[in-house]
């Protein structure tokens, strides 16, 4: 796809990773780190370097035998790279930009660099290895606050929780002989991440907004997308998209962020590189984080829509492989995964230690709960005392498939019905009191907000003059299905015209008057049409109504129709 | 995933991608082909073995080496691999098994095979490469018939249709030397494959049925599903699993059909390895052809539902790109298909020549439109005279998304205007008579079928004691949209509450009394909820009517009300 020869400085399993992407596109890689890491392993090519991605002369010799150079881990030697892109005798490209990588392998002028431009984050100040010194910073802060080293800190490794002075003593033991600095203390409610792609031309695009599920301080699940509301996901995409615009140099950064109980998000680390939360991209999306790194580094194009999970019904889990305390044990974790519809093991060939990451399997599902109970099979027999299942409190999933609205809270006896349904089939959805003639506002944005939301279908309840289904239908291009409840007056016909009645160009599916039932019903059917769990379901209700009528007709010829109801 | 060693005879474009799928399960692969080639680029394996896949000594080298022996190409010395597996020397596995081998690399002898199974195919008989005898054969099979020859052939090479006597003298040119035999001339309106796994115990499991299209005798496209209707598909699943049942061995195998003009279907070749026809399973497919095979050869098992489009929703379509004219002009098409959202570019790292197999791209959408839509974008500007469009009669697709249905005639004005909406729409659809009361065990197979079949919503309209909408609700899982229809009396209102009053249990989405524009306009509202394609139409659709109502309020604010319909 491009003559030019990609070098990579690392060869872990993101550079294996990227290395299988590059072969994909018939692009050339040449690898700087020890011999047989995971990336050499499935490269033919027999001029790599052997040796230390922080060498000097190491790198120069990579650098002689590539047109790009692109960095699979920050900690790598930037001054180096940063000598090689101001000398006149080498030509190669560098990708990210060295100032890039420098400011971001030491977290401290990470964090002033965010400030400094800006980007919501967690406050931060230096600090000597001394008592004094992480005395007057937890006087700033407050306790608890976050003790890290700047350098060379990777899955909570150098980071320490001061949960207050008398722990300071404990903090720079753990941390001695280590460059520090001290972050105010974020009360957060999830962790997100945002892939975020930088073109050499400068431009951003963004993968979902996920959600990550840490365990011992490593990456242990990654939902995608994230289980909060759009309108979070969004702000998420944003505010990644901002950060990564204040660097430089193409290539692709993954932002984590906190979702704080406020509602708010701020930035809590950058990687200059691909990143364990976009690993589900390379089944769940059209254009892996791998092959978009490499697409962004040469310049070529990428693809229109490449950052929305593959089809709008796509959820997905990445779950990690850790070593297990058996040599290979985690193969179990895998077998299984091979038994699992819609689940894919990547292995990155490492030899196994127990906590090591040996690789990932990505679980693919219509819904995400299709995906947890795939999950739930995979880790059968593990530990699995972190997994945390999304159970939402009924009606107020925060990424529902159905929504229900009513005009009034008098007419929730009679939608209550039907959301009792869509609760026993398992839909997440919401419900809400959005009146067209007392909160019109509320229901436009409401109408015009639903479909972006994730919601593919909306139930909604009127009496009288019942306007709120058409003028919902009017707004949004869902399906709408309207639920005449019956008033004190014309037994419901009034509502049932209003609704059923609409002009030419916007339709509302009328069901009975108060038949909320079947309005969930039909809810489920939209559903199962494109979801196979929600079909299997209706089809078993289907074959359970029948199963009881012929239980009540045996009862009928067995007993007589006279003792019936005796 | 497994400590065994595969060792792979051949190593082109099959064998790389066989290895591309081995490195993400950690799985040590060697390859036995000519220096560089394809599969070897991208295996950083030392013990490769340089040589001919038909050479004993060469053969032999890789038997040692490895646990598992299998081929990418079915052109291998098969008697070889006979005897390595009676020698007692050796304790390699072989799969496919070498009798397989043998049976299928020699046309001839396959042919005799199916047939001698039961498989239906076309008759072949052996013949001398004299006059005598081909026109001993034409007396025979009539005219035109195939005449092929028996090894080595592939992509249409070795085959030549003989019209009639006067090209007998022609076809032995063509043919020369080789061994040949004739096939009796087969009337197919499509070309269709399957791909079927044959595990270690003998148990089979299938791809979905796809449609391949040829140009110059070379696979161009391949449509997955196939644009057939589903029982069609279904026939060509099992015919081709009783196929593949009928040999040794494991692995996957490509079964390529002819579907004839009455509708039977007939076998036309298998490949003993994976093939051309399966690369959409990369993207389209949780578990791809190239892992589906190494996890049979292996004894590893198989995902639960691993034959499946990845979601319901999923159509796909491949397109091979052959070495253009100039060096390297089929990058272009590569570049368009960067570019492209839903597609995916594998290159095979050969040398540019024309009409050379470069490389494939998988397009991936919500319907085959879409990703037709997409295929034009990608083979924009190259020569597209056998691109197939599907394009059908309006209201005969063979692949309906939505299912317009009527009591009777009397109601077709009505309900055409609904069809024109979805033909408007671009929604494939078909239009049926089926009646509730004159046509009730039509009505119930209709029923039990249309979601098998594909379809996603079904308008059904009705006038009167109007039983259709409801009675086809209680027999499917589908959302069913109803129609009342209105009659000579009681204005519809009669029609409105047979479809509206449902029972508890049975929704029916009712429209407006006479509304098929609303029945229409909500199916695909429908679809939209889950196929962005119309999502964006429906929303588009929505802009314009407010268009037109604001351009009518303009002329009335303009001219006066009074003169508005001058």
């Amino acid at each position: 796809m491009d003559s030019r020869k990609v070098g990579i400085l690392g060869g872990g399993q993101l550079g294996r990773m990227m290395v299988e992407a590059a072969h994909r596109l018939n692009i050339h890689t040449v690898v700087l780190d020890g011999e047989g890491a995971p990336a050499k392993q499935i490269n033919a090519l027999s001029d790599h370097v052997n040796g230390s991605f922080n060498d000097p002369e190491a790198i120069a010799e990579l650098s002689n035998k590539v047109d790009v150079l692109t960095i699979e881990i920050e900690h790598v030697n930037a001054d180096i790279l940063e000598d090689l892109e101001k000398s006149s005798s080498t030509k190669v490209e560098i990708h990210p930009s060295p100032q890039t990588i420098k400011i971001i392998k030491d977290k401290y002028l990470q964090k002033k660099h965010l400030i400094s431009h800006g980007i919501a984050t967690a406050d931060a100040e230096s600090v000597e290895s001394t008592p004094e010194s992480l005395e007057a910073v937890g006087k700033k802060f407050g306790y608890p606050y976050m003790l890290k080293s700047r350098t060379d800190a990777y899955d909570g490794r150098g980071n320490f929780v001061v949960d207050d002075e008398s722990k300071i003593k404990e903090a720079l033991e753990f941390l001695h002989s280590r460059p520090l600095y001290a972050e105010k203390w974020a009360k957060f409610t999830k962790e997100l991440a945002v892939m975020v792609v930088r073109s050499t031309d400068g431009t951003v695009h963004s993968y979902p907004t996920v959600e990550t599920v840490q365990k011992n301080n490593i990456c242990h699940l990654v939902y995608a997308p994230a289980r909060v509301p759009d309108t979070i996901q969004l702000k998420a995409k944003l505010e990644a998209e901002n950060a990564v615009k204040t660097f430089t140099g193409a290539g692709i950064f993954g932002v984590e962020m906190f979702l704080l109980e406020d509602g708010e998000i701020i930035v809590n680390e950058i990687a200059p590189r691909p990143h364990n939360s976009g690993h589900y991209t390379q089944d769940a999306c059209v254009t892996s984080q791998f092959e978009a790194h490499l697409r962004s580094i040469l310049g070529l194009p990428l693809p229109k829509g490449f950052s929305n999970l593959s089809t709008p019904s796509t959820n997905s889990i990445m779950l990690n492989i850790l070593g297990g305390d058996e040599p290979n044990s985690e193969l179990e974790i895998c077998k299984r995964a091979l038994e699992t519809a819609g689940a894919n093991v990547h292995l990155y060939g490492k030899s196994t230690r127990p906590g090591r990451k040996m690789g990932h399997v990505n679980i693919v599902a219509g819904s995400m709960a299709e995906a947890e109970a795939r999950l739930e099979r995979i880790m059968h027999g593990t530990p699995i005392e972190s997994f945390q299942k999304s159970s939402d409190l009924a009606g107020t999933s925060e990424n529902p498939l159905v929504s229900i609205i009513m005009g009034s809270d008098s007419d929730l006896p009679v939608m209550a019905v039907g959301a009792n349904i869509l609760k026993q089939f398992g839909v997440p959805f919401e419900l809400k009191i959005v009146s067209a003639h007392r909160t019109p506002h509320r229901m436009s944005k409401f109408a015009v907000e639903a479909a972006s939301r994730g919601v593919k279908a909306i139930i909604a309840g009127a009496g009288g003059a019942a306007h709120l289904p058409g003028m919902v239908a009017a707004m949004t291009s869902l399906p709408v299905i309207g639920v005449p409840v019956k008033g004190s007056v014309l037994d419901g016909v009034d509502s049932l015209h209003s609704i059923v009645q609409m002009p030419r160009g916007v339709p509302v599916a009328t069901v009975a008057i108060n038949n909320s039932t079947n309005a969930a019903l039909l809810a489920i059917r939209i559903l199962g049409a494109f979801i196979p769990e929600y079909h299997n379901k209706m089809e078993k209700y289907m074959a359970n109504m029948e199963e009881e009528v012929l239980a009540k007709t045996h009862k009928i010829e067995t007993n007589g129709y006279e003792n019936y109801n005796k």
